[in-house]
């Protein structure tokens, strides 16, 4: 953290501030430039700790400057090398790129069975499928509950896939846990802080969505909360953000994919399902993903989408599915990475 | 909802549509228009658990309009006076504007015995101050927890306040609701849909804040989470939301005050100190918020802002509050309402 | 300018970025902390022609950090004094809350005559009126063009009102300045550069409008280009910003009003219509600009809203007008200003 | 347009609606629903100077939903097929791909000579760079004028490449058409409609950059503005919109590009340079709007960027722009389209 002082302070005011800067445990160095005096404060044994907004109100500060990222587990400068995620086998963050794929929820036996297959087909490793749904109206479909894990899981053990699904609250983690390989935390959740600290203390990898007005950083900060509980198996993923523009349901931040691989040493996906809310407009963005560099994808597909109970309008058709895993085959090679297309 | 067909829609599409709409349980109304032919749809029992978007990939279907508002117990068709929520004695939502007040966190005995008689002094009824705090950071300060409510409650009571305080996750409820007269739901939790729905069926009332980047309808479908489960004891909160302008932390959306008062028939209060987040800034704001019909205020005060573990940038200074309150009474009346400011 | 360097810098990378900053024309001022060096950047002539964002890519460069503001001749630093703005001797930013009300176009000469009197009784000192309409769309009512201009300073004159109007192309300025008092900039054109240079030039007063993604800060640089031609009279007017609510036209940003005051020594009005956008909802919303210390409102009044050919469902009706302008005059009181309302 | 009336209206409130509607020129067209009526309204000679919220107002309406779409020009209803834009020989808006690269600003002669070869080489088709800035602040560079003109047409020619640069204002238009091939409106511009409407009067192509805070509809009718005049040839241009995800310099709305071509008919391409402003995302983000289906790339190069005087930290390296190129030709085949990379 830097204090510039402003060009009017006087040298009563500048000792003060040194002074409670001192008492707020930092070591002060100060320097005088021609028209300010600048404080750097450093030493500081647990700086995130220091609400910086606090000294811009004393008298003679113009300016408090935050110089340390406030996330560190996170960071890359805190972990050079790329983390690799191993969701049951399935490695997220290496040279493959990894595609989930599944229902929005999970609506029956039946369902979930004709739909494995296609997930399988097309290269994915992971099927997705939600059993607790998170929706905006307390009168909308809210999720087949245990029952669902269980046929998503039976569906997607006999084509060998993976399993990720959503765990909407802190008493849900166990029992979802005993079904699935990788814990979603959806982006209302992003700052649940209980759930998080709790994710952190038990050792399934967990997809972190992105909230839909969470900065890059408060992503970071949110993810921090699970690293720091001892779980090291975090995947972040981007999956639209609110803005002005309503043609779309979200706007997908697709800049966020190298953003955050410079910020950070943590695997990241792309969610465009949800980030765009309409069918033909997911393959251009889930091809846009990969050529930017995602390490995923999470796309919803449903057999016969007119009847989903969830987002039907957003879900690919099997074919599209199929199409789109050719086009990203060759995107992910231009890059040098690799997509698992059977033969 | 109405369902518009595009001017090429053929015979064919028209007819599979309406077959589509009676599949869903809906009564089909249809009118054929020069250019358009717009098809009704109406006598659905739930209406809410419909996805509208699934229908404008039918083909031929130009424009799907949804008529009924989402939310059915928050509105103020289904209730046309006004709610009045009561809080241990104070009346939130009928004549009086009421302010609650007190620290950003509790942080020990002695600070909450210093502000208590502040906060009662400048005429407010209701104390507030946070035992548990949803931080961004893993490594900030998170609350003194149930000790914090046991000494906000023992402050509190010696100078006849009520007690707000937030609930963070529905483990912590039933405690919580041991110690405090309103139970506030932070922004962060807006759509803690697990949350919500424990808070409906228990019966101490609710203050919901709106999320950073919950529009009004959102807000207000998840008041109906919490209405449906059968309490109806529901303050709706503004507290900023998040915008590209980075001079103030948020901002205060200003006119959500008398937009929600025609949408809902539910109270609804302003939090400026979260808002806007520098200190010297907030007492205009409070006063906007008066002037444009709030029924109450939620303010940081802080007997030593400057050694404040929390958000010590934003709280008034003492002598702040008693003249905010003084102003208020003034415009409080302008618009017909009354301010109890002790004589 | 600050520019700190990594904690893995090289002292060759540290001496690189030394030179770089020296070559553009810096004073370099170094200081080696524990686990950053910080170089000050100082004495540049004109530190606002350099880009800060290209020391960012400098190997070896953490942050770069600016410590001045980039406007100076709009900055609360370079004049102290509130500037007060005489428009056909009104004055703006004093102690007198000024109001500025009119259709929001100019459509006959019965229509101006009618609202006048109307905005003289409310106490009103400026008409307003647009000749020229920035139309979204080109198939919209653009305005009557000179013809109106001098039918409204016709009919201000005759009840004593300064007139506010809008110039949108700098074609235009002599002759809009020919009929009116103040030239109004819109909010699509507070960064059309060339318009702003051309009002610089000529002494009218300018009253800017803040653009519907603009900061602050830029509508500050924005003055600053009207400022650096010679013109000191400029008036902000905050208007609403644009963001994901839609549920008003746009969001009032109403501690934009203190923000500015501590940043500017320029006067700030407010534009409720435009910002809320519907009728019902623009007198709360202008009491709230007033309680937030705005020196003065531009509001739409129309004798006969339902056939406006421009924003006729944001105008108020006269006797809402009428209201609003006592209710302000009590608030302008509460805080230590008048409002010249007629006996 | 279709008016909704409350479940409430009464049937004098639904007869005065209609009269009201009659008057202002539409056919109506009345259905009765179960709970609501609903008044379709057609047959307007020119329904989009008619501003629905005005009828919202009208006592008993619950809802006004507008039907058509404001724009006709521009929309892929008017026109089925592709625009293809004619830029002196090269086609914008067929199969291949166009890359359009130079410098920010025209800086001297050495300089566009340095980078003409560069931008050849890799298999731009168009020489990118400005000869009038709009700058934020009135102190920073602010552009050769026709000077830089003359030069980057002579550096260009001599590589055959067409030339685009921006056009800031309307007394500009024949002077810089006379050097240009491609006129080029800034996003700050956008909705200058004086400028909009003498563009299209003239016969040179236009390059129409969305604005900061627009939505696509806005853009098509800004395009409407142009097109309107008889110029039809316009290129629509992604560069990023204004959220509060401060990582970037804008957010790259990526999903702009198909939801464009469902609406238009008209090219789209890409500025990643002013969508990241940040050299290393750059190359990531062109990618991802190639494999979204842009038309082409409008991108920022310069041989010396350490030193360019505007913009250096985003224009990519020499180097950077050959790889970037490579990566493109094999990502437009595989969505069909071609890139022209020179052997």
């Amino acid at each position: 953290m830097m204090i510039v002082m402003s060009t009017q302070a006087t040298p009563e005011q500048i000792e003060h501030v040194l002074a409670r800067i001192r008492e707020e445990g930092f070591t002060t160095h100060r320097s005088d430039g021609a028209d300010h005096t600048v404080i750097g404060c450093v030493g500081h044994l647990n700086p995130d700790t220091v609400d910086p907004r606090q000294f811009e109100l004393l008298a003679g500060v113009a300016q408090v400057v935050r110089i340390s990222v406030p996330y560190k587990l996170a960071s890359r400068t805190f972990k050079r090398d790329d983390t690799v995620v191993d969701v049951a086998g399935v490695k997220v963050g290496g040279r493959e790129v990894v595609l989930m794929a599944g229902p929005c929820a999970i609506e029956s036996r039946a369902q979930v069975e004709a739909i494995a297959p296609l997930v399988a087909r097309a290269g994915a490793r992971v099927m997705r499928g939600g059993a607790f749904k998170p929706r905006t109206s307390p009168y909308a479909f809210q999720g087949m509950g245990e029952e669902g894990l269980r046929l998503i899981r039976d569906a997607a053990r006999a084509h060998h896939l993976a399993v990720v699904s959503e765990v909407m609250d802190r008493t849900q983690i166990e029992m979802v846990a005993s079904y699935v390989d990788l814990l979603q935390v959806g982006a209302r959740n992003m700052q649940n802080f209980d759930l998080l600290k709790d994710l952190g203390r038990q050792r399934k990898p967990v997809l972190l969505k992105r909230g839909l007005a969470a900065t890059l950083e408060e992503l970071l900060l949110a993810a921090e909360y699970i690293l720091a509980g001892g779980n090291t198996q975090v995947i972040l993923c981007e999956r639209g953000i609110r803005t002005f523009e309503r043609a779309t349901r979200n706007t997908l931040d697709i800049s966020a994919i190298p953003v955050l691989k410079t910020m950070s040493h943590l695997p990241v996906v792309v969610d465009p399902s949800h980030a765009i809310g309409i069918r033909d407009k997911v393959p251009p963005a889930a091809r846009a993903a990969v050529a930017a560099g995602a390490d995923g994808l999470l796309v919803e597909v449903h057999d016969q989408p007119e009847k989903a109970l969830c987002d039907g309008a957003q879900s690919l058709l099997p074919a599209q599915l199929d199409g789109l895993s050719r086009e990203i085959k060759v995107i992910a090679e231009v890059i040098g990475r690799s997509y698992g297309l059977p033969v």
